[in-house]
């Protein structure tokens, strides 16, 4: 037997956001939890990700906005000192101590070390010390822990030492010259954020054809052509084929598949990330280490008999952002409670329905990317009856008391057989709390005779929705 | 008879947003119009109100962001002059040609001069050159005039040549010494505006015990402290008794009912608007011009037999905000049109909802206030079983990237038995544009159970939704 203090009703491996919430949903719903983390609780997005990223951002999105304001003037450029002390801030200089409180004050335990399964309602955690703990649960263990950036098998990137969103954010020397590889939301983010704090030169290899492929085409088109009128450098169609690094501290030079050369401080990968599912025991459970745990929309994994494990956030690979991961959190923590009680499993919550309408995303470069639900491609490929709106931000009279050239574009994709919303993109800059009207209309599927009552405040960018509306014949 | 050229389908008395908008869903919906104005077309909102307001406050607003940003200096104070100019651009420097192209190009027939009704289903237009020119409608007269400033009845106050939002928005000699009566939002907009950009000696007299009373209470009081911190005198409780100015570009004396004297360059009256409604012949149809126009959901005057005679905008009094006077400017044109086809009624455009919901306003001061729907206390009056939550903004990861000391508050109004939001408030910067999600919870009465499935990005302050409905029993 084990000892009653290794017991609890749930485990939750990884003390990201993602088990914070699994672990603080379950307590609410009168469980115990355990959760374990071998690395900083409160995970990489609080130190290594979204906040330190966003820290990073904003000073420039505000100096951009300064820019087109007669009648304000920046002092000179941004004080990267500043920024790179007030990131620190951010990130509590990584002292975890409050997450932790938050933790034992839900109440749950924390426990510090490396959690893996060790079989069924199993897991053993074991600590830098070298001690080895076994917990147990009553009902199910949860694993949230979540995912590692991809290294493209490029010969000698490994070697060269390439910066990651850890290092990126972590950032204390920012490099004159930068050359970034991929073309997603780290990529685009880190690569502006350093540009506009120093990294003169900036260079991105971007395998295909576009920016943030996630997204309507034009979204990629409008951050390229910012990225290109404020000095980076977007090669389109090429790839990185070898890298070499001689001296540890010594510069980088990127060989690409046209031939040139590119001598750089520092590279940085943003090409996608993996499950964090090495050596998390998976084996035990007689699961093979290959690929994102599938779940149900309840979350539990579907491969497992009796349905006692769970996989949330990144490591189930449905949507890699922070607040899908807490979404799927919130959902789990409360089925794992409705289950133990043995309640209904009816209620609203107890299933993960915006995942599959389409995960809400902001990409903060300047202009911001804000996009909810389906593309206009993949609602077509969903086999939908697709009507689309599109509208011109910089035309609504919001737009024109933001200062001089504030613009920017916006689309809607909807379902004409139901007449309710499945996608909708916004592009400008500081628009990402908008996003949030576009996230309700089309995860509560609010008919569009029913958006035409919600009236957007003149003079507002909102007003765009009166423009996008009318295109879908209101 | 009439000239066939003075016969329409509608005569809209109005060419301001409004108006404009009746114009252009009437002929949308297969409609001739004629639109009527002795003064610019475009309104009293577009030269003298929300635009040139909106332009003299977004300096202040994103000044206020850059000095919450380490890392940004703002080389000085705000220059009072680009900003004027800039200002003067946002109004297209009074020249409505491209107002006039616009209703022309609908197509409608603009007429320049100063209309009236004329007994049932006519007006008559006379110029400024004294001609005088009587059209006539086959469906209706659609009374869209506005609103004038309300100057209350203090002795000596209109001897004095006070400013209401028409000077203040057309400042050119910013005055050092201002006295602003009032606590509305035009009161508090400009008493902010003009203090930021060089109005030193700024002192708001308010009758009552706080500002912007259409609002949650705590929204005054965060405007109030906003206020004082940047040393505008706000005294509550207080009002003019007498005001004085002797030479006419001299200063003025403000006396008030505690006895004290405040000496000012200019006195600002923001105390209310009431309709536009005289010398537009009511009387030539047997009403009498006393108050608002009373209308119903479709914006037909409920005094006026046949249904022949409409009023949107201010001039009914049921919200004076331009985006609800457009609102019911769609509603007015496209029921026109559909009573014109003989057609049915029941399309869920064609009749005013919003208004009775609750109407969004986005006040603009630093910090912004965001309001929409019912306030807790309309709520409770209104009979509704009533839950609020309120949430610190400022505690919301969103906020922590915005900058040192970024917040505000949040307040959901809900309707317990329902399970629907009644009203929302939002006290933060720049968060004008993430009202109107809270718009289209409101008006379409989205469930809270949906509501829970719209997951915010993270990190923005839109979070703060989460953190509300999760005292919402979510």
């Amino acid at each position: 037997m084990a000892d009653s203090n290794d017991v609890f009703d749930v485990i939750v491996i990884g003390a990201g956001p993602v088990g914070l919430t699994v672990a603080a949903r379950a307590v609410r719903g009168g469980l115990t939890a355990v959760v374990v983390e071998d690395r900083l609780a409160g995970g990489e997005c609080e130190y290594y990700a979204c906040i330190p990223s966003k820290a990073l951002l904003w000073p420039m999105e505000l100096a951009a906005e300064v820019d087109r304001m007669p009648g304000l003037q920046l002092r000179g450029p941004i004080d990267t000192a500043a920024v790179l002390a007030r990131r620190d801030d951010t990130v509590s200089h990584r002292d975890d101590g409050h997450e932790v409180n938050l933790i034992e004050k839900l109440p749950a335990t924390f426990v510090r070390g490396r959690g893996r399964l060790a079989g069924p309602l199993r897991a053993e955690v074991s600590t830098d010390g070298g001690d080895r703990r076994v917990l147990r649960a009553r009902h199910a263990v949860v694993l949230a822990t979540g995912s590692i950036p991809a290294v493209p098998d490029v010969p000698g990137l490994r070697q060269a030492g390439p910066w990651t969103n850890r290092e990126a954010t972590s950032v204390q020397q920012v490099p004159k010259r930068l050359v970034v590889l991929g073309a997603g939301p780290v990529a685009c983010e880190m690569a502006q954020a350093l540009h506009s704090l120093g990294a003169e030169e900036t260079t991105m290899l971007v395998r295909g054809e576009r920016l943030l492929t996630h997204a309507e085409p034009f979204a990629g088109e409008l951050v390229a052509r910012s990225f290109r009128e404020t000095g980076i450098d977007v090669r389109f169609g090429r790839s990185a084929v070898r890298v070499e690094r001689t001296a540890p501290d010594g510069p980088v030079t990127v060989h690409t598949d046209d031939g040139a050369r590119i001598d750089a401080d520092e590279i940085l990968v943003g090409t996608g990330r993996r499950p964090a599912i090495d050596d998390i025991g998976l084996d035990t459970i007689g699961l093979r280490a290959d690929g994102p745990i599938t779940v149900d929309a309840s979350m539990r994994a579907t491969a497992v008999p009796d349905g006692w494990l769970y996989a949330v956030g990144d490591v189930n690979g449905r949507n890699l952002l922070t607040h899908m991961g807490k979404y799927q959190g919130r959902v789990c923590g409360d089925v794992i409670a409705a289950r133990a009680r043995g309640g209904p499993e009816d209620a609203p919550g107890l299933r993960d329905t915006a995942d599959d309408r389409g995960a809400p995303q902001v990409v903060f470069t300047e202009p911001q990317v804000s996009t909810v639900g389906r593309t206009e491609a993949r609602a077509r490929a969903d086999g939908f009856t697709v009507r689309t709106a599109e509208y011109d931000i910089g035309e609504v009279a919001g737009a024109l008391v933001r200062g001089v050239g504030y613009g920017g574009w916006a689309k809607l994709v909807v379902d004409e057989d139901r007449r309710v919303l499945l996608g909708a993109t916004f592009v400008a800059s500081d628009m990402a709390d908008m996003l949030h009207s576009a996230t309700i209309a089309v995860n509560a599927e609010v008919p569009l005779d029913q958006l035409w009552h919600a009236v957007p405040p003149f003079p507002t960018v909102s007003e765009v929705w009166l423009r996008l509306l009318e295109q879908c014949g209101l």
